[in-house]
């Protein structure tokens, strides 16, 4: 799957940061690619770069608009409906990473024809999905893990991946959410996997490979989440990971959207994927723990990760902080390991 | 749906039973609806129906061939091909209860489109289903849950949802399986559902309810399968079950098809659900356990049944066998809840 590049961002009309992880992250991991973005008007959510129309970004030299939000449910809102439409006719491909398929909206699929412009979406998984074997494969697998969605579990995984290129050994970034998969231009959308392909869509992700090669795959959801832990369990299943990078945000105390559900513990996170990550690879283990401390001060969170650590007997890291913590927690992965 | 009856079952070329669960399903619990069985040859698995082809079912009153047979990955065999155009040619509907879609073999669609008749997908899932919301429902919910799969959690949820209804209690089966949709009419085809969605599934088919209510649902799967837990945990979240009936074949060493992977043990297996479960019912509860001995004497059955409740400090019963250990099952089921 080739995107066409650059980007134009598309922010439709959220208010909460939370809701445009794919533009953050695209913005993050592929600034050079993404030209602008665009919104259904100001006061919404900014990415901090140039505000442009879909005409004024074509002329720019961008060839696609990326709808860089997400709502509950994976719908196309009607209030975004002009401006994916003015997209089109500005000559620009629209790519989406939503449940919903672009081509199902009548009024796109009819200016996308006219247009003769292409619809995209990312988060439509392969026809060719095994059921899982369970079979232990050849090679290394990291997956990052989380108390809850959206904490980080994506920025961690790709952090310890080009980490891991720098110091030279042969990883890579598996993505599987839509945003990952617009970064690293492939992977496998989990959530969007029929259930009882689930495990073995995770298989297909991360196949045999060398014995010291690592890939480093990126978590989805929890397993402590109502709504999304399926998607948890048979990524978990599926990846049988050597290692696990446990990823939370420090002050979350309850999960997104659901006030009534507190954020699990750390330690009970750690100990629900090694009990039931044990059924795939009987010699996982925890690598350590990702801290997702955008919220405070540096030093505030260089004393929480080292008291975190001395805590958990375990290395804890910011890795977009990066720092000694976080070289120490690449080691501790390591550790053991074909190199 | 309304599934066109009565039915001719076709066994396909399966020679071992556990592949034939949906003919065995129909044949124990829709008897009266079942005019006789197909398949590619003799020699095959029987189900002690009179042998009937297709031409002679239709003759007979047939409306409908079901596929009673499932393969690894559910896709439709070659050598099935023939006996399914000769139905459509006998003037039989086919239904089915794989993944793959009849209407995708375009020899099928063709000869569906010059006969007249009808290919249904009794796993086709509504496309209308939420995200999950986790909030709790009114009314009790009882789901069966296994050690493994195919061991009689089907069965059990049938029994318990007849056995309270005998009670006078206001009692429903909620069918998950494709088996369990052709008995009960209706139901969620769980293992179809895109992962996402899998919880947000499960609320969907046990809604608000009256207070005294009971939904026995229907398990899948098994949370220490290495293929199809994902699917057991979205059922399990979306469920909210206050009691849950852990399903066992004892004797049973492996998982099937997995040599290499021992069948948890039952006490294992409460504490997994439980401990997962308690997500979005704190107040859930293991009301026994439910032993398939159908490879047992009489005698060993009742010993075991005996030894384990004992062991276990629990109801365990044969709900096919039924008797007082199963009424006592079916009180701690009951136990504190409105009536």
């Amino acid at each position: 799957m080739e995107l066409p590049q650059p980007y134009l961002l598309f922010l439709g009309d959220v208010t909460e940061p939370t809701y445009a992880k794919t533009a953050f992250g695209l913005r993050d991991w592929a600034r050079e690619r993404c030209i602008g973005e665009w919104s259904c008007s100001v006061g919404t959510v900014t990415l901090g770069l140039p505000r442009l129309s879909p005409a004024q970004a074509r002329a720019s030299g961008a060839r696609s608009m990326v709808i860089g939000v997400a709502n509950i449910g994976g719908k196309i809102v009607d209030s975004w409906l002009p401006h994916l439409l003015g997209a089109l006719e500005a000559g620009l491909d629209v790519v989406s990473g939503m449940h919903a398929r672009l081509g199902d909206t009548p009024a796109l699929k009819a200016a996308a024809d006219r247009h003769r412009r292409r619809l995209i979406d990312v988060r439509t998984p392969p026809s060719n999905i095994p059921i899982a074997s369970g079979r232990k494969r050849i090679g290394n697998r990291l997956l990052t893990v989380g108390t809850d969605c959206a904490l980080g579990k994506k920025y961690t995984a790709l952090t310890i991946a080009r980490a891991l290129q720098a110091r030279g050994v042969d990883a890579d970034f598996r993505a599987t959410g839509q945003t990952g998969i617009m970064i690293a231009g492939a992977g496998m959308p989990m959530d969007a996997v029929v259930a009882d392909f689930e495990a073995g869509a995770a298989e297909m992700l991360s196949p045999d490979a060398a014995p010291d090669h690592w890939d480093v795959i990126e978590g989805q959801g929890s397993l402590s989440h109502p709504s999304y832990a399926a998607v948890s369990l048979g990524l978990l299943h599926g990846s049988q990971p050597d290692v696990i990078v446990v990823c939370h945000e420090p002050g979350r105390e309850h999960l997104i959207g659901h006030p009534e559900l507190p954020v699990p513990s750390i330690e009970h996170t750690i100990e629900l994927n090694l009990a039931l990550g044990r059924r795939t690879n009987a010699a996982i283990r925890c690598g350590g723990v990702s801290l997702n401390t955008s919220q405070l001060s540096d030093g505030e969170a260089r004393r929480l990760i080292a008291s975190e650590s001395q805590r958990l007997g375990l290395p804890v890291a910011d890795p977009v902080r990066g720092g000694d913590e976080f070289e120490r927690l690449l080691d501790n992965c390591l550790r053991g390991a074909v190199s």
